[in-house]
């Protein structure tokens, strides 16, 4: 078993992390470190908002035994060097600080924004770009590390990035559009969206969400040379807007291929890609990776954001688009905070550890 | 003051034109039909729920006097040489049938699809193509009739060929993509959408609603020849959704222009279509007709819909596109029952009025 | 195993039957019946609405492969004598013609209100007043029948008078008022509560809804003797409201008990009472009866209706009633469709099994 | 005019208090103040969350000319003297230290709990216990202060008192049961409510909020005498949650009464009491006082709210209590930021400016 900690461990993606290492094959959560205000508390009593008395616990499912006694470190009480690997659900500007210094001596795989975009720094999606991880070598040795900083995209990245790999590889992309229509608990949880501010409503503008899943996009699908990722030549365009919907991310995608792509062809690349996929055996992979629904009326996020323990993207309505001569549109829906975030922080840990990386 | 009568009258769009014609300048609504279960119950009663005796009224200000104690008729009781005027809210089956018969006699404001399709019908919006409104004269005499059917175009089109309209004419257009955002009262109330299906949910699909949009976005945006309108060449590609919002349809618009198009420039032309609007002095006309945001967190459905009483198209988040080398995107709110639907159609009324076709 | 039909299967109550009778150590579901709308089609193609095409499926859980594509009868093609039970999700009306057909045969569990109050027909919630059972003995003399009808409480009923139970035997009652906030699941699917009529909204009339617990109340805690219940002489008053949760009855309870009742003394009844519970073994039983919070904030629907599977009452903010001399308020959760509907008439068959009454 | 300041301007109570001295024919408020934070910023500026970049402004309208570029102030700048009447909406702790130290100088409209409780501190209604008023200067000569602190009930307690007095008039009260189902609104803004805790949920427990509605209704129906209010001897006992609604508190009240209460009798007083108000003429008084439906399904929120722009108390579902010999129960609705707060605070200044006593 390798030894993990987990940094940022009490807000909604911190949550998932808990849930995802609940008797866990390879990882065993030993240490959890969260903000001043929380140090020192149980990790259930942490949880718990201190004007209302409300526990703050997103999951179906119940606290898991093993995390509500707990005891919260402050983050500079973590000792890299007793981990084997650590986890970190942070703010971005967090991140910036926190990271680094535990990645001198182990592995980082986080959650944050703050490293993405760096020349030696991958964006990794399990099945999509495993070959990137090479980078955290190079990462490494540029940096004088003995471990690295891996992050995951952006968790609006994550379900357009998937259904654009296969497309891809088959057709080529020119260009995509895509409108998406975000879950609250994107917004994280303190205090994360106000319940006045989205009932009855929509919000049209996630602050530098646009801009994020554009370039992360361009990164994911590009090719590693020697030193770095050169970007997808594919263009992208997005609006990014928040909804009343308690999880799940829905995104309308509309794209143009190089060749010409039928609807049917898209959707047997699509399973086919999902059935070949190279991570399948992963604990944590789900059964489909890729789930195409024939039904008009689906994806919908409180029907299918659970299916596969929300480590499965769902695409339907995929048809023709009529401004393309070469196009199509589908729909897509991915868990935010499941397989577009801590989860799916898992599978690339269960990735990079059978690739030898950790 | 020209008699009107209302068929349709209890569902939602009903309920908007009972509104919009409460103590209107030149229209008065002197009859009222609805289906078989409503006729002879007085208006307030009929729009009882029959099994949990709710009462379905929709509009945040109380039923107008004037129509509580009105009887409604059966449809086949309505004389058309009565009135000067028909507005009908049907479902498009029942309108094949009805508006025909009426029209024969008495000039028809129709919020229904059916007939919206037909080489001698224009889909007139205030505003943006009123010189279609000759086509109406064609129409009378190809069909031998005393009045005609002028239909309104889907709710979802409207604000969609407004925001185009002033591109159109500065830059050109050549592609749109569009992905609405549809509110709840569209689908209508009888029974509508069902609480548990929307709540904490998005239904990414409203059957023959993008084909709706895309044919008549061309349809309105065209020119009118000897005989028909010309579509325009312009390309639209849809996908719409319904949410768990109650009024106003928010619209994500990525526009690729023909000549170079700034934001700024956009924005500007905007205004200055809304400023030089040639509706301006119609009573049920707006004081806006196009206002846009700089603040990037607008147009939001609960905070923008009841600007000028729903008749203000609202624009957003103007920015220009990331995909296109000319081209701009941005959202917008239009309220699906007000402007677009009944009383856009009074304002309509308004308009053939003003031009001495009614 | 016995053969059990299902009447009306497809409705929000028929999936939880569905649900509950999924690869059930006793009971096989070998055939289902529904309206005539439904009949002929496969299950899982009945429950799509026809006009928005939307598969109505309530669950979390997939549609189980068993059910999937059988097809639906029309009622009148299910023979009884086929089954050892029958269970039935009807309409009060059609229940009151159905119900009594197939109960000269073969025993009809029901979720109906039609023979509830019949003098020899008891209403049974296993755990609570099992004695009562013996009254289908008498109902089977009585009525000459080879069956018998077993209806279950109205699902606001169930909560209430399962926490009652315990106090009850400690410490007397004399009066209780209850106010109700019930889940959307609970008005049905065809159409149940439209969206635009509960969103941002509490509706505070739920039809004939106060009646039937008042009474279900005093016959549940009341004593059989020799042909007939004697109802308890506890009073009821409830107000009954309809609020935008989709799942679980939420109440709040104020008692005034005959003898002194601590808090800590009706908790601990409470949990004694659901230790003890008569029907534990059974399949279908929930490891815990009802579970009582010290958490202020609990319960919360979202948070504890899937507790046990929708199987436990949970019970919280528990104290001292402010103008009785001797009484407890408190607030209760209970899943409408789970223990308060199908469920709980899978545990009652089960109970009836293993009295070898079925 | 008489110059007024408003303490705590920026939260949801103080945008009511800014509408409802809008354009306000005695009262002009001339300088705001909030906190540390929002100081220095034009007021249209102060409402945007520093994160998400939102405008909070809750009200339907508009936010008022006069008041988008009043600077806002730090409490410390407030210069008591400059104003003939201060308004206060802030939270209890700060309210204990601010209030008193204005007071000494001027009089003081408290929205806040701190002084509720204080033997020489009525808690006025307008129009239910107006001759409490005569508290206020007991309370000026026994704190040597110019000036009083005159503090609203909690916004709960407002609808319940109003409907209790006329029934204890006519029928004297014994006992009362109430549960609330409180809006969003109620919580204030900073955070307030967080949508992922009260989506498809609701909180059963808000911190404090039953003692003080039991506390408050009683001294507001309690008797003056030389120096201090004896509270009534009717009994409450409340159950108070949370449910997902915008604005309105809800609440189900089951009363004893002391002699023979026909609801219609009720009802009768109920309306006798609203017509006969004393405060009728005041600019913010209501047209109707009270209104009490016949249609069981109102009073609802949503629909509801905003009779007389708030000012109104709306019952609904009067009946016949089950439980007691003697007693009644209905359903009312209460705008929580309207005559529960804000404008309810602006109507009492006008009651005291009347009175002479401010």
């Amino acid at each position: 078993m390798l030894k993990v900690a987990l940094i940022g461990g009490t807000g909604a993606v911190g949550q998932e992390f808990v849930m995802a290492l609940n008797k866990h094959p390879w990882f065993e959560l030993t240490q959890i470190a969260s903000s001043e205000r929380s140090a020192g508390k149980k990790y259930k009593e942490a949880l718990r908002d201190p004007s209302t008395g409300i526990l703050r616990w997103h999951n179906k499912e119940q606290i898991p035994e093993y995390i509500q006694d707990m005891i919260i470190s402050k983050v500079e009480n973590i000792e890299p060097k007793k981990f084997d690997l650590i986890f970190t659900a942070l703010e971005s500007s967090d991140a910036q600080v926190i990271e680094p210094s535990f990645a001198q001596t182990v592995p980082v795989i986080s959650t944050a924004a703050a490293f993405r975009y760096e020349n030696d720094v991958p964006i990794l999606i399990p099945g999509v770009n495993d070959e990137h991880a090479r980078l955290l070598d190079i990462q490494r040795k540029n940096r004088g590390w003995k471990g690295f900083i891996a992050p995951l995209p952006n968790c609006t990245t994550t379900g357009l990035a998937i259904t654009l790999k296969p497309i891809m590889d088959k057709f080529g992309i020119k260009n995509v559009f895509m409108t998406s229509m975000q879950a609250l608990s994107g917004a994280g949880r303190s205090p994360g969206v106000i319940a006045l501010d989205i009932m009855d409503n929509i919000i049209p503008y996630i602050p530098k969400e646009e801009e994020k899943v554009q370039i992360e996009t361009k990164k994911i699908l590009g090719d590693l040379n020697a030193h770095s990722i050169i970007p997808s030549p594919v263009k992208v365009s997005c609006t990014c807007t928040r909804v009343p919907v308690s999880d799940g991310h829905t995104e309308t995608v509309f794209v143009e291929t190089a060749r010409p792509s039928e609807p049917e062809k898209v959707k047997e690349e699509m399973l086919k890609f999902s059935k070949s996929i190279t991570i399948k055996k992963l604990p944590t992979a789900p059964q489909d990776y890729i789930v195409v629904h024939d039904d008009p009326t689906r994806p919908q996020p409180r029907v299918d954001r659970e299916i596969n323990d929300g480590m499965t993207t769902v695409v339907g309505r995929l048809r023709k688009d009529t401004v393309f001569d070469n196009g199509v549109k589908y729909v897509l829906l991915s868990h935010n905070e499941k397989m577009g975030s801590a989860k799916g922080a898992v599978l690339l840990a269960e990735l990079l550890k059978e690739k030898s990386i950790i």
